[in-house]
């Protein structure tokens, strides 16, 4: 067992801070009090929060606590860590703000304080400045976050930001993604990165690890925990630039090092891929929970537009992949079904034939040897499809069903990138998620997610093969 | 009056190859047949489409034509264009596929062929190989779209793509952006971008043109054009890549092109922008449709997020603008009102504090002399909000009054950048929408676009000024 478990399966909780007004741990504490988590809510005015009796502070409650979270003002942080020592708490998460970040002297000697007496004590401490924890399989939660708006999935978060925590996963929920855990650590008094590389690493719920980082005091054993990861990590680091660097010094009072370097680090390993937006990290880790490893590099692109199969080749060439020369059958069999208008020099665009020709098009790709990868580009504008009625859902049905087939018969990476409005996506994402099969096809918004995925987990699965 | 006309005001329309199965051209014959517009079906095989007399030839409607749309298959398309230009019609738009592109000889010879007759006679040409054009003022359209599903605006469109007349106005239309004409224009045998430029840049209802183009046949009038354009031009090229330039001649039959070419010329033109992709081209668009110019280059962000704001810091200096210095007037004013554990280094990161704060904050820097522009960036997750219900609705609209009522004072633009669910951008449009101020505030998912709109429009402010 790990020291980090007791973040994630707490036997009681303590909230100190708790409140029965709105504003932020609101939620955490509603959800929590009528939860299976045993949990007491601490709050110095009151007699009574949500129903539960209200403690005047930690040391009044009659038994044992496993995990603290703490979310009174910045000020009174420091007691209630003390005490919460003293109570003999495992875990303490202080979500509190107003540390190092606000470069008032006061309040950084407040968070080295902190940082002095975590390491005198045995208590592991994740923040200050964050917004804690989710395990998506368990249901534990401190994130403000409902689990009716969240899906269970492979993907873990490690971030110094609280966005992760929540909005992040509102985003991502609406998009099909599913997580196994989140963590935000904001000012890392004790708790970071590396502990939970490490933890997650050996997380039999994650598959894949997205790292967002602003900076890091460990920098030797990050790069030494890189080294040694065994899952992907997808790393996203803020603060390229002066300003940047600057603004990131201001959110969780870190120092954002040598851009560089970092460069330079996550390229020497083959399983650290680094990415320039939480988009593009949430898609890539997406592609890399849900599908295949492809063993090539050569991508068959089928689309209902030539001008976004021509994006998509400037992009195939941007990140270093191929686009897939089709053999002589594979092109027989595609021409056997296609009318004269529809142009497969290239990509395969099937334009307002696709309701037709679709199947048999992708059944024919994935059979062709030369093809390791598919992108399948969905552009068909909303009106036709909301006129086509049940004909149209039926029809969208049964192509991912088909595509699912393929994925797993052939064992080849397939991704849905759409084009269109918010309907459309939801047309498809129904029709995905109708169908029987475990396996999900990703749907996302962008051409170069889905390809920068592909040429990230060529990659990977070299690695992977060569042991 | 130009010869574009015909194709937004036609007094009476045909269009072969009618149909009244769902297939392409099925929701533009049944709106036209049904709509204001004089529209009769041609189709050989049936009496009656839609509860109209159908004819069998364009020769046998009894009145004149003024514009022709051809839905026939490639190999009926060069007679039906001589029997239009028999008939006297004064403008064609090709929609049928299958000629150039195909780059199959006989094919390629075909559309040589109506080329040849289109010059020699007096009618225009729109297309093949497209959808034709989209009036959203008169709402005349020939590209299977719902004026229900649009929104009137000054942003015009030419694009060598399908996709720009119909699907991504699926797609703007759910972000809030407005057009007032889209014309995709295919494998161009006749009318081109730069009739089209010269057309809009005359047009009273369009105010930015964003110009998507795989290729042009007369690029040195293309850049004498440029140089001439009064209102503010936002293209995308593709097919930058090797693979993507040949994709680019499998789609509209179009030579690519020297990109660096392009690049040098657009540069030269300041009231030129090029753009990386779709989604930024429309959102800059929708800025310059919507907002004050700026008259210098520095930014003041306002965020709910640290991490968010530190990204903004490095996007700032990505795009050559500068972090607002504030005055030391601001600075107490919006001390005045935050919680200490605010921080308002550099960005002014409100946290969850947004909710008391924001009014008196962001009314603080509208009337700061060192700020040009501003950014929101809301990042609130969608839990909390719901459970706020009407609070949070009420909230958000006078926010958004607030904002407007400060855009116009003080003639300084403001783009809001959301993060999270569909349900919270619907939660903020909805507020956004629900003033009564007609200017209207962005709401866009992308720190980048806000920026490089900002940093667009102020290069283009200097122009204006100064000529």
């Amino acid at each position: 067992m790990s020291e980090m478990d007791i973040f994630f399966h707490p036997k009681s909780i303590a909230i100190i801070g708790a409140s029965d007004s709105v504003k932020f741990g609101y939620a955490t504490t509603k959800y929590l009090l009528d939860s299976k988590f045993k949990t007491f809510p601490v709050n110095i005015k009151k007699q009574e929060i949500h129903g539960h009796k209200a403690y005047k502070s930690i040391k009044d409650i009659p038994e044992e606590i496993d995990l603290v979270i703490i979310l009174v003002g910045n000020e009174f942080v420091l007691q209630t860590v003390k005490d919460c020592i003293k109570k003999g708490v495992k875990g303490i998460i202080i979500e509190s703000a107003g540390f190092a970040e606000t470069d008032v002297e006061k309040y950084i000697k407040l968070q080295e304080e902190i940082e002095r007496i975590a390491k005198e004590s045995k208590v592991r401490i994740i923040g200050p400045n964050c917004i804690g924890v989710t395990d998506f399989n368990n249901q534990f939660t401190t994130a403000d976050m409902s689990f009716d708006q969240a899906t269970i999935g492979k993907v873990a978060v490690i971030a110094q930001s609280g966005v992760l925590g929540n909005i992040f996963i509102d985003w991502a929920t609406d998009n099909g993604i599913g997580f196994s855990k989140t963590i935000t650590i904001g000012n890392k008094v004790d708790v970071d990165e590396v502990d939970l590389l490490k933890y997650l690493n050996q997380d039999p719920e994650t598959q894949v690890i997205t790292l967002y980082l602003e900076g890091t005091k460990r920098g030797k054993e990050l790069f030494e925990t890189f080294k040694n990861m065994e899952k992907p990590v997808i790393v996203l680091k803020n603060g390229k630039s002066d300003i940047g660097s600057k603004a990131v010094n201001s959110h969780t009072g870190s120092m954002a090092g040598n851009n560089k370097v970092y460069d330079a680090v996550i390229k020497q390993n083959p399983r650290i891929f680094r990415v320039n937006n939480f988009y593009e990290m949430f898609n890539v880790a997406h592609v890399f929970a849900s599908q295949p490893f492809p063993t090539g590099k050569n991508v068959a692109i089928i689309t209902g537009s030539g001008s976004l199969g021509a994006l998509a080749c400037d992009e195939i060439e941007e990140q270093g992949l191929t686009l897939a020369k089709l053999t002589e059958n594979t092109i027989s069999l595609i021409k056997s079904v296609i009318p004269n208008w529809v142009s497969i020099r290239g990509t395969i665009d099937l334009g307002p034939s696709i309701f037709e020709t679709f199947i048999p098009t992708i059944e024919a790709l994935f059979q062709d040897e030369n093809v390791d990868c598919i992108l399948y580009i969905f552009s068909v504008p909303r009106w036709p499809l909301q006129m086509m009625g049940s004909m149209a859902t039926n029809w969208a049905k049964q192509q991912f069903d088909i595509i699912k087939k393929l994925t797993q018969k052939f064992n080849k990476p397939c991704v849905c990138v759409c084009f269109g409005s918010g309907w459309t996506f939801d047309f498809l994402r129904k029709a995905e998620s109708s169908s029987n099969l475990e396996i999900k096809i990703p749907i996302m918004s962008r051409i170069k997610y889905a390809l920068k995925a592909f040429k990230m987990m060529y990659e990977f699965g070299k690695i992977k093969k060569s042991g």
